[in-house]
C-alpha cells in the first residue's frame, strides 16, 4: 500500500443514525437511499450494513446502480429513481428492480412488464412541488377518470412524493405540498405512501405516512438547517465560523452522527526563507518563517477549490488553515504552531472528521453548497476505509 | 447498454492541442501531464494517443497513477509530481517511474535508489512562487555548498519549476519567477530545465526552457486568461454570456480544440399545469405552460451545483435555459421553445460541447471556478466514449 488519502467510513455511525431516523419516524417502515454510490460512501458497503441492522428496502437513481445492488443483496426491495427508459424493461424484472414511474409514458412502458411478471412492482411519483419528475395532481387525476385500471395494471405498491424545502420546517410550501399529497392520495387510500426524506422525520406527524427514505442524514448531514438564533445560517460563512459553532452552540442541532472522516498525507514541509506570496495566482501573502504542509488532495479528489480561503484542517488537536488556493492535487496548510514532531512526511492531516470538529455541513458552508454534494464528490483517488 | 450519460472524448482532439502546443515551444521537447486521470479523460486512453502522436514524456501526481499508465506504455518516460515517500522507493525503481524531488528528504530517499539502479534517474523541483512543493531558491544554493554531489547521487536529470500566474502574460510574478529559476539553473547549467505548462508555452522564448509539460490545454482550456476588451474576464459572469461571447469574439482567443462532449438523456418531459416554483428551495417560479425537460446528469456527476441559475444546455441547435437548482442526479431545462420532437425521452441534450458552443471554460466561468475543477469531477456515472 502507497501512502494516500483515506476517506474512513464507520458503518456503525451510518447504523445509529439510520435507527434514530427510524425511532423518530411514526410510519411502517424506514427504508435508506443510497444513489450516487451512497453518496459517495459506497453503496454495497453502506447497504450490506444496513440491512444487517434490519433495513430491507433501499433507493437508487439509476438502472446501473440497481443492477450493482442487487448483485450484493438478493433479498432487498431495490426502488430506482429515474424510473424505466425504453429498453430497460426487461433488465427491471430481471433483475427484480422497482422503477419509481415519472410520467405517463413510464407507466404505460411499464404496463407488459406487470402484466407479463407477477413480481414486476413499481412505485409511483406524484410531483407537488419540484416539477422535476412525477405526475402532477391534475395529471394524476385525469389518468384515474380515462384509466381507472392503471395502478392495477402497473401494479404500483407505493405512491411518494418529493419535499423541496424539508430541511426548512417553518416553509409554507411543506404544507402546500402536503396538502397536494393528500389529494393525489385520496384517490388511490389503499396504496402505501411515502414523503419523508430526512428532513421530513424531522417535521410533524401529518408528514410521515408509511414509509420514509432518508438519504443525507445517514451520512451525518444535519436534518434541517441549522439554525443561528433562530435564524436560519447563512451558507456564506467561512467554515472557521463554522467550526467554532460546531464546538459551540450549533452542533447540538444535528443529531446525527459524523460518518466520514478524510485524512490527507504530509508530502513535504518548508519554512519560508523569505515574505512571499503562495499558490495559484499569488492570492495570499506570507512572512518568514512560516512553515507550510502540503498534503495529498485536491479538486480532483473532491476537495472543493471554493474552500480556497475559507478552510481548515486538524493536526491531531491543532487547527490549521488553508493557504493558497485549493490545487488539482495538494493543498497547503500553515502549520507554523504545531510542534514538528507531529509534522512529518507520511503524517495525516484532517480534513473532514468529527473526532478533530470539521463536520460536512461546515465544509458545505464553507464552499457556499450542501453537504450532499461534499459527500458525493470525493474522488476514486481517496481510498475508502470502513470500521 | 443502458441509457446514461455521457462524455465523449476526442482523442484526436487532445492530439491537435498537444501539436499546436509543441508548434509553438521552442525547446527539445514537449511532454504531457496526464495526472488525475488525465484531467477526468482517462489517463491511459489519452496517453495511448499521445505516444503514437510522438510524445515521450508523461506526467502523473501519484505513484499509483504512474504504475496504472507503466502498465498500460512500457517504453515513455513517466514522472511523478508528489515524489517519493517512504516505502515506495523500491516501487518507483521497479516500475521505472521518477520522482520529482520536492523537498531534502525526498533527495536523501532518493539517494540509495539511485546508487542501486543505473537507470533510476529523478527530476528536481525548485520552488519560486507556490511555496507548495520544492526546494527555494536559497536551500537549494545552500544544499549545493554542503554537498557538491548530491545532483549526480540523486542522478537529477531534469530541473523543473511551476508557475504560479502563467495564464496572466503580464503579471510581475512571471518575471520574478524567471529570475530566480536562472539563479537556480547557473547552479547546474548542464541539467536540462522545465519551466512551461500550458500557459507559459505562450509567454516569450525566454520562460521555454528544454522541456514543456502542458496539461490544462491538452483538454481544451485556454492557455492564457481570456481578455473581453484587454482585461482580464471575471469568473463571476453567468455561463449565457460568456456562450455568447464564445460565438463572438471570445473564443478565437483560445487556439485549443474543444475536447469533452458531456450528453445526458431526457428522462421525462412535462407541461406545467399552474405558475410554481421549481426545484430545492423553490427559488425560481415559471409560468403555467412551461414544458420541463429532466436529463440524467447531477452534482454527483460532477456538474457543479454553483451552475444552479447560471447554465445553459443545447438540445440541437435550440439553447435551453437551467431552471432550478442543480439536484444530485437530475437537471431541469425550460424546452417550452423546443420542438416536441427533439424533446422525447431518451434524447440527448448537450451540457458541455464545442460544436454546441459550450465550451469548458465557459462552465467554469460560471461556477466561478477554473476548467481544470470543471474536468476533474466529471464522475463514472458519466460513460466515457472516445472517438
Amino acid at each position: 500500500m502507497f501512502l494516500a488519502p483515506t476517506l474512513t467510513v464507520s458503518l456503525p455511525a451510518i447504523v445509529a443514525n439510520w435507527q434514530t431516523l427510524r425511532a423518530r419516524f411514526v410510519g411502517e417502515e424506514c427504508a435508506a437511499v443510497v444513489k450516487a454510490n451512497a453518496y459517495g460512501l459506497g453503496a454495497v458497503e453502506v447497504s450490506t450494513a444496513l440491512e444487517k441492522a434490519g433495513c430491507h428496502t433501499f433507493f437508487v437513481a439509476t438502472i446501473e446502480e440497481g443492477i450493482e445492488l442487487r448483485e450484493a443483496l438478493p433479498d432487498v426491495r431495490i426502488l430506482v429513481f429515474h424510473g424505466v427508459q425504453a429498453g430497460e424493461e426487461f433488465a427491471f424484472a430481471a433483475h427484480r428492480l422497482i422503477p419509481v414511474l415519472n410520467s405517463l409514458a413510464q407507466l404505460e412502458r411499464w404496463k407488459p412488464i406487470a402484466a407479463e411478471h407477477v413480481h414486476a412492482v413499481s412505485a409511483l411519483h406524484i410531483d407537488t412541488a419540484m416539477a422535476r419528475m412525477g405526475l402532477e395532481v391534475e395529471e394524476f387525476t385525469a389518468l384515474l377518470a380515462r384509466d381507472p385500471a392503471v395502478l392495477e395494471a402497473t401494479r404500483v405498491g407505493l405512491i411518494l412524493s418529493h419535499f423541496a424545502c424539508a430541511p426548512e420546517a417553518d416553509h409554507a410550501l411543506n404544507t402546500e405540498q402536503l396538502k397536494r399529497f393528500n389529494t393525489a392520495r385520496a384517490l388511490a387510500p389503499s396504496i402505501p405512501a411515502s414523503l419523508c426524506n430526512s428532513g421530513g422525520i424531522y417535521l410533524s406527524r401529518e408528514y410521515h405516512f408509511d414509509l420514509a427514505r432518508p438519504g443525507c442524514s445517514l451520512y451525518g448531514i444535519a436534518p434541517q438547517a441549522p439554525t443561528v438564533n433562530n435564524t436560519v445560517r447563512s451558507a456564506s460563512e467561512p467554515l472557521a465560523a463554522g467550526v467554532s459553532e460546531a464546538k459551540g452552540t450549533m452542533s447540538p442541532s444535528n443529531p446525527m452522527q459524523q460518518v466520514a472522516t478524510w485524512h490527507a498525507p504530509i508530502l513535504a514541509t518548508r519554512t519560508l526563507e523569505r515574505e512571499q506570496t503562495v499558490g495559484y495566482g499569488a492570492t495570499q501573502t506570507l512572512p518568514k518563517g512560516t512553515r507550510i504542509a502540503t498534503v495529498a488532495s485536491g479538486y480532483a479528489d473532491g476537495y472543493l477549490r471554493h474552500l480556497s480561503g475559507h478552510a481548515v484542517g486538524y493536526i491531531g488537536e491543532h487547527q490549521v488553515k488553508l493557504v493558497g488556493r485549493v490545487t488539482m492535487d495538494m493543498l497547503c496548510f500553515d502549520v507554523s504552531h504545531v510542534p514538528e514532531s507531529l509534522c512529518h512526511d507520511g503524517a495525516m492531516l484532517t480534513l473532514l472528521g468529527d473526532a478533530d470538529g470539521i463536520r460536512v455541513d461546515d465544509v458545505a458552508a464553507a464552499a457556499q453548497t450542501i453537504g450532499y454534494e461534499v459527500l458525493t464528490r470525493i474522488g476514486r483517488r481517496v481510498k475508502r476505509v470502513y470500521t
